[in-house]
């Protein structure tokens, strides 16, 4: 690994002001561990300083990966991080990396990490609560001189945003052809990786197995609505929901809009309307959270004077449990086959994206739970609807999340707002469970 | 008007095998009008000649209005108008007019046109059939001695498939801004028409007041299948139906697919597909021809993970009946508000496309039948679903229109398809109908 020098001085003003503190050393067993708090007016301090990487003009963040704001931030988060007792280095998929070394050699390490690369126009809080959070409990263990069995690596993911790049390297899944992608910047990705100070073609280095990370914790934005609307402050995430999304393609016959009679027709159009509509009753037939959705719908000929020969929708299905995304599969498919027999047409259906559940791990949950319990937050259980690089660690390590509010579920725009205590609570919920697993998880 | 020079000679050979026969003069009196008949055999030669000019890879047509295949074609066609009694000239808008003095100076003449002009790749009879049969009819008369009361008039109309630019022209309605638009081949409209021989600036000069047209008749393929599967060789066209055009947006709010729980959705698509699938069964749910169609739809953000925030269809409604249309389309609104209410969505209908129904003459509608009576052919009323050139005449002479058989309604397709026979059969009802009209209408 690579650790390029720093030449951002932009956040020098806000380290002045934290002035490092002298490590002294607490036992876990001595009990002041569970006194422990971050410093949520220092760490929304540096939530507010990453505004400035990248600010838009509506008042939001344009802070895509391998961009020049991008490089910005990481330095300094660079500097954050060793003030907070991390080590960081950059590693072959541009991820920044910082860590401390636990008492016990043997065990691999704790991870906690996030992002901090935004869509164009996007929000402060997506991915960026979790990165300030955990290098905040770092540092709020490392002041205290608590020391972890574990070593503790926090992770500045690449690239989220435009395919979890970087989270995606430690499972070792990423193509050679994607490479050569474009990002969301003006870089490709494999020379966004360079221009990190990454190694592309070195990305095999990066590849993990089970037991190289003893575990996996991640604070995120909820991006739903749920907690903001329960008004409950911690989300004890219950695994980040699989995915599957399929074309389907209805085959009529196109016509002259005027010269065909309406008992004439083989309307792809309509037949796909009666599809869509009965999408959303079949999904939503039976009890919980699953969602079905048909975000994208093309017609041809397209024209208004012509009767459409053909359509094709997008059908995505998500759901913790993949074997219920089948069955509702399975039952559009015998539906739409129905339907298409009755209007003349016929369907087709194509798969082409499917991302597995990623479920938590039982013992992070409780350790997630007991730690808002201890600190006197309310939490409640739920399924993560969006995805997260938590679920590239899913072969790889138990894996936890903790999801905090985000206003009225909004993300990926300039609105996203999540409050100053509510980040707060989060980075210590972040902090007992990291020690908690640092107790619990070998 | 200005008559362009004829350079093409490829038509020489067609031309070789009709010998021109000396006029000699017909009463009307004397019956022996009843027996005349078109050449069908030279009439079906010329047809296979036009094919040469712009035959596409795919055994189609490809002979845009103002191209050179289109020019090149008008050529052979001043010959052929010559060679039949007819002297030929290019209008201001770039129309060829074929005309024959009548015995009465005092009377306007008895017109009958359609296009030679092809969609790219379309067929060799859309357009061609009623040119083709106007000359052979104009020819048969001439080569009788047949002696019409009225001047006859065959009019070869520019740019019909682009936007019906040369009959359009006739009724005064060409904008200037008109002019500048591509055709569908490579040249503006403006040019085109100047390419052809005509003076795009002086279009005023084509404008037509009521009585400057004794009337109006036009052959055509019927474009639909309604002839071709009743096995009837005539149709007598009921009028051109009228159209109206709208864009439905349907208004909702984007969301994350993944983080939106199904009851929380206010969800375009999904009430977009209510709307269409409500838009056929209020269309069809009472008797008569009108048709309903939904062609484009467009979902924004269009993607397979993001709940539509919104949608745009297009509606267009055509029937003979203006009310009806009008009728129907309010039902739509209604229930489509009543949709969107309960789908926590807003709806906007905006039209953006009229042309009034152009309804025939009912003299001109009798003397179609009556000559397929007296000729011996079946034939059936309809209305017209496709749009042509008559329609442009209807505020200033009656109008009238007779359908041939679509092959399967076939149309703006190498496989359109109406037989020699068909072709010679509607030939003779367009002879009749016009010696009709000479007879009974002023």
């Amino acid at each position: 690994m690579k650790y390029r020098a720093v030449t951002s001085i932009s956040w020098l003003f806000v380290l002045a002001i934290c002035t490092a503190m002298p490590p002294a050393t607490i036992s876990a067993a001595d009990g002041a561990a569970e006194s422990l708090r971050v410093d949520g007016a220092r760490l929304n301090a540096t939530m507010d300083h990453m505004k400035t990487f990248g600010s838009s003009d509506s008042g939001g963040s344009t802070r895509v990966a391998y961009s020049d704001q991008n490089r910005s931030a990481l330095d300094y988060l660079s500097m954050l991080m060793t003030q907070s007792g991390l080590t960081p280095a950059i590693d072959v998929a541009g991820n920044l990396v910082g860590r401390r070394e636990g008492k016990n050699s043997g065990l691999s390490p704790i991870v906690s990490g996030s992002h901090i690369d935004t869509v164009p126009n996007g929000g402060h809080y997506d991915g960026i609560v979790g990165v300030m959070s955990g290098i905040e409990v770092a540092r709020t263990l490392y002041e205290s001189g608590y020391e972890l069995d574990h070593a503790l690596e926090i992770v500045v993911w690449s690239n989220e945003e435009g395919g979890k790049t970087g989270s995606r390297s430690w499972m070792g899944n990423i193509e050679e052809r994607e490479l050569d992608l474009p990002s969301l910047g003006d870089r490709s990705i494999g020379d966004g990786i360079r221009f990190l100070g990454g190694f592309p073609d070195r990305l095999a280095e990066n590849a993990k197995d089970r037991g190289d990370i003893a575990s996996y914790i991640e604070l995120h934005i909820e991006q739903g609505a749920i907690l903001d609307r329960e008004g409950i402050g911690i989300g004890v995430v219950e695994g980040i929901v699989g995915i599957r999304r399929w074309n389907i393609t209805v085959i009529g016959f196109a016509n002259h809009a005027g010269t065909t009679p309406m008992d004439q027709r083989q309307d792809a159009m309509y037949a796909a309307a009666l599809i869509v509509a009965d999408i959303r009753h079949i999904v939503t037939a039976e009890p919980g959270r699953q969602v079905g959705t048909v975000g994208r719908l093309q017609a041809w000929p397209g024209a208004p004077n012509v009767v459409p020969g053909r359509v094709v929708l997008s059908l995505e299905i998500r759901d913790l449990d993949m074997a219920k995304i089948d069955t509702i599969y399975g039952r559009i498919v015998d539906s739409a086959n129905t339907l298409a027999g009755k209007n003349g047409v016929k369907v087709e259906f194509e798969q082409f994206y499917e991302s597995p559940a990623a479920i938590t791990d039982d013992r992070i949950k409780r350790l997630i739970q007991d730690a808002a319990d201890e600190l006197g937050f309310p939490a409640m259980h739920l399924p993560s609807g969006a995805g997260h690089d938590a679920q590239s660690m899913k072969h790889i390590a138990p894996l936890g999340m903790i999801f905090v509010p985000s206003k009225d579920g909004v993300s990926h725009a300039p609105g996203e707002y999540t409050s100053e205590q509510q980040i707060t609570d989060g980075a210590n919920v972040l902090l007992h469970t990291i020690i908690g697993m640092d107790r619990q998880i070998e």
